[in-house]
């Protein structure tokens, strides 16, 4: 057991408001929008003094934080999420003045408007599926040090095959008593994050058009195992989108048992399963370009939501 | 406070086994079906001396419960899942002597398949949607005594219209601060029920059509109040489908706040709101027909999921 | 299908403001008490022109109900939480004149001093367990009509015994491959509510005796069954308290797998086991004395959380 | 925008089996032990052929970690979970050919004996708080190149106090309304690591150690910001404890808002509070000894859990 003597310092340290719950309306016309938005803001910065003599004198409430996040919902509008993130984090940077870097971080709720005598309503929609969708900006320095990245993705996108994925051929060891299967579900709650290689892009085409690549990979490809499919995932991504610098993928393998009923009988050719909560496999995988620029600060995370 | 000296004695007693997480996958043809579903198993009837003595006699395991559960899957199938739970509830009670009553409680998972080069994958699909399908069985006694209700459903609807909904002429106390208002968003978590009148009906058109009648109410409704909404949707119900006795909706009002702007010399003309967590209003409110044949233990819930 | 023609109707219906997430903190000397609470309140009358023609006039809303909520935490204090209900629930019927009943639920929340130099720190707590203590209290119509219940109850008591548990002899059918067993680990997460015979009783020690007696049942009771044990829990708080008419037990079985290690030459002599989630049998009774007064509507429920 | 042209590579990747929930019963005497663990394998290695080609050869199963860490349990025990962790971690590492490091991740749910007679029973517990004992293990390559990191802590320690908080003198921008204050409640729900400098410790007095010291801190400072508190708090931990290299603090500022009652002619001294969901601020902060080893990749995380 080693005994430490040196001196006790203030290690990394930031702070901000969790959570704000945006609801943004267009009404501009009768048709309306809606963007449902859960925002947090992270500041980082000279607040040496608030920790170690509790001394505010720099620190910017996070009530204060919350109300600029309500407020530029309507000042700078939410017409895209990114540039939204990208207004607040740039605001904290330039106008908090000991603010060195600031990051912003969303969850979007998808909705979908209720359909009535076969079209669209104007201003009623119900919550469409379960996945988020998120953002990450970060923002730090300024002047010709100044450096912005973004990084979109989705959580919770639960996408099950019925067949096309196989697992065999793997290390033995003396507590495998896994049999090889070459027929079997594979589902899993997919977590992703791609890196844009700047602060513009056309955001909502690329993000629809990324979830369709992944998804398009995961339902065609023979699977082998899951780490396989993740690999092709991104890759196909990167091949698509010559402005992502890298792709992270995060899936809990949801294992589906084919139930045993010849107890009773009964054939079960892959036709009954049951799905087991706990524990999954949990497959975590990067996909990168060899000339992606440097992710800085940018995957330093917060609240753990994005 | 009053003191009791009668016998104590074992009042209304069940059991069974809860939330058999059942998947089953139809493939037949190269195009698969899936049905996610989550089963509950409850079983009344003389088991007494399991409580009192602990005499296990008159028991069926639990663990026998959930092997039928899963058996049932691919024996009767799950074409619709109102009838393959019928099949159970009917098995528990006449060929399991000790039951008297059974009730089976299904949660359905709806999926949506993954479109791959614009049409819907043969084997792959996303969870579509928080919202949850419910079904409700009672099937009690034997002989010319036998009874059946089947109850449908569904849970967690997140529905919000934008405009069209106001508040205003309330009855007031000493603690009313709220102030009327004549356009404010309106937003729930919906939780409808419907009991059937007999055990047949074309089950997953009657679904479709109850949840569309539903929205369409709620979207095209000026609202006064929820409960004017709630009643209208329920109304709506009972008017098209004269087989469905009684409809119960149970809402919370999901408040969204009209954010004071003002104070930063911005305008909020209903257009940023926060979506607040708690409390929240609960409305809960049944529609029926006068002539609605009698419930019985329809309505006598098991797990609280259903 | 049974086709239904009489004339649609308003059946039972009821609203009020739920899960107010209220906090007291009493400080009338150095050495501060708390009570943290979620109280909801549901209100049952002539609200008809509501839902049927949008006419508020005779609705309280529910954002004054919040209000009061909060003011009578310190109007009537919360020395006892079942005293603030009786007080909040005879205010809305006594004082809100469409008001024909009125449900007040409370979930608490209980917290413990943090030890400091071997004492209760005066005015710093830690969250207790996950254990919370429920009160349900209906007050119903005035003058010599008037009625009150008030229901006490916990929830979420999660307890294990790791022997002393079997469970063999049980009735089996062709599903039927359970193996009796004869010593086992039996674990549940309670939740138990117990109805007073009137509307005063010392609250808290009663609380406290009906806590510890069932944990000491379920203890030391070599139980053949679960139903068994609940069965004996509520018999020993009804011999103990005759001033408790029934109570009503629900208890999911959380498995306990013994993991078969066998397959590694390990023996597993109910030393390892799987903490599995689903299913879970789930075993539900009531224990009552023959002249229990009437319960009325004491049981029907509001948020579902008491 | 940036458009890449280097070649698409795997990036960093891992893989193991998360959240087996182990309970492990020590039944050597009639008086039993218990420990309620949650536990995770990662693995990091040479598993590129599995992401490039689907070929599984260097890939132990994740089925076949799970059954490791079940029989561990037995074979190796679980006296201390450091001690088992580091068991798991050191054999995936030394036996499992393609594997160059390991991380197990154990959440513990504590438990506390039912009191019968005034003395804890042998065999009969309940779960004890929502706080829950986290530990990290990280071994990493073989020989002299060996490296372990163990990295202890909580989370979901919910801690209140009731004065001795305030917040004032901070700076302030044209979105600030919040008025300073000399008297509020702080409350959090505190997650804590901490990181030892080596693998061997008096681990469970130290876990005690630690939280007793912090909670301590907590009660007794008077609190000019939760930055403060967390700083001193961890401070006080690395006074005491030399061969605690640095201890990170994520900490939501769980707001309780006094509740304007005076509109009700209504006094309220702060007894009275909301406690609101969310947004809540989030105050993270480190401290270190300025000595402190190289901490290598003991703190990337995997389930996000620990």
């Amino acid at each position: 057991m080693t005994e430490l003597t040196g001196k006790i310092v203030l290690g990394p340290h930031r702070y901000g408001k969790a959570e704000n719950r945006v609801v943004r309306i267009v009404r501009d016309t009768a048709r309306h929008e809606i963007r449902d938005l859960n925002v947090s803001s992270c500041l980082r910065g000279d607040f040496d003094a608030a920790h170690l003599e509790g001394d505010q004198a720099t620190v910017l409430p996070t009530d204060s934080q919350k109300q600029t996040i309500f407020s530029y919902a309507k000042e700078k509008g939410v017409t895209f999420i990114e540039d939204y993130g990208l207004a607040l984090a740039r605001h904290f940077v330039d106008d908090v003045d000991p603010v060195e870097s600031a990051r912003i971080e969303i969850e979007e709720y998808v909705w979908e408007r209720v359909v009535v005598d076969g079209a669209g309503h104007d201003h009623t929609w119900t919550r469409k599926g379960s996945e988020v969708r998120t953002v990450a900006i970060t923002v730090q320095g300024s002047g010709s040090d100044r450096k912005e990245w973004v990084i979109g993705g989705l959580k919770d996108l639960v996408v099950l095959k019925s067949t096309g994925s196989e697992f065999s051929g793997f290390l033995t060891d003396p507590y495998t008593v896994l049999e090889p299967t070459h027929d079997r579900v594979m589902a899993t709650s997919l977590v992703a994050q791609w890196r844009f290689t700047a602060s513009d892009a056309d955001w909502d085409v690329t993000y629809d058009g990324i979830r369709a690549t992944m998804l398009e990979v995961f339902a065609t490809l023979q699977s082998k195992a899951l780490q396989q499919t993740l690999f092709e995932m991104g890759r196909a991504v990167l091949e698509k989108y010559p402005f992502i610098a890298e792709i992270r993928l995060s899936a809990p393998n949801k294992h589906h048992f084919a139930y045993d009923l010849a107890r009773f009988g009964v054939d079960n050719d892959n036709e009954v399963f049951h799905a087991d909560d706990r524990p999954y496999g949990l497959i975590q995988a990067s996909v990168l370009r060899e000339d992606a620029p440097d992710a800085g600060i940018a995957w330093e995370p917060y609240t753990g939501a994005v």
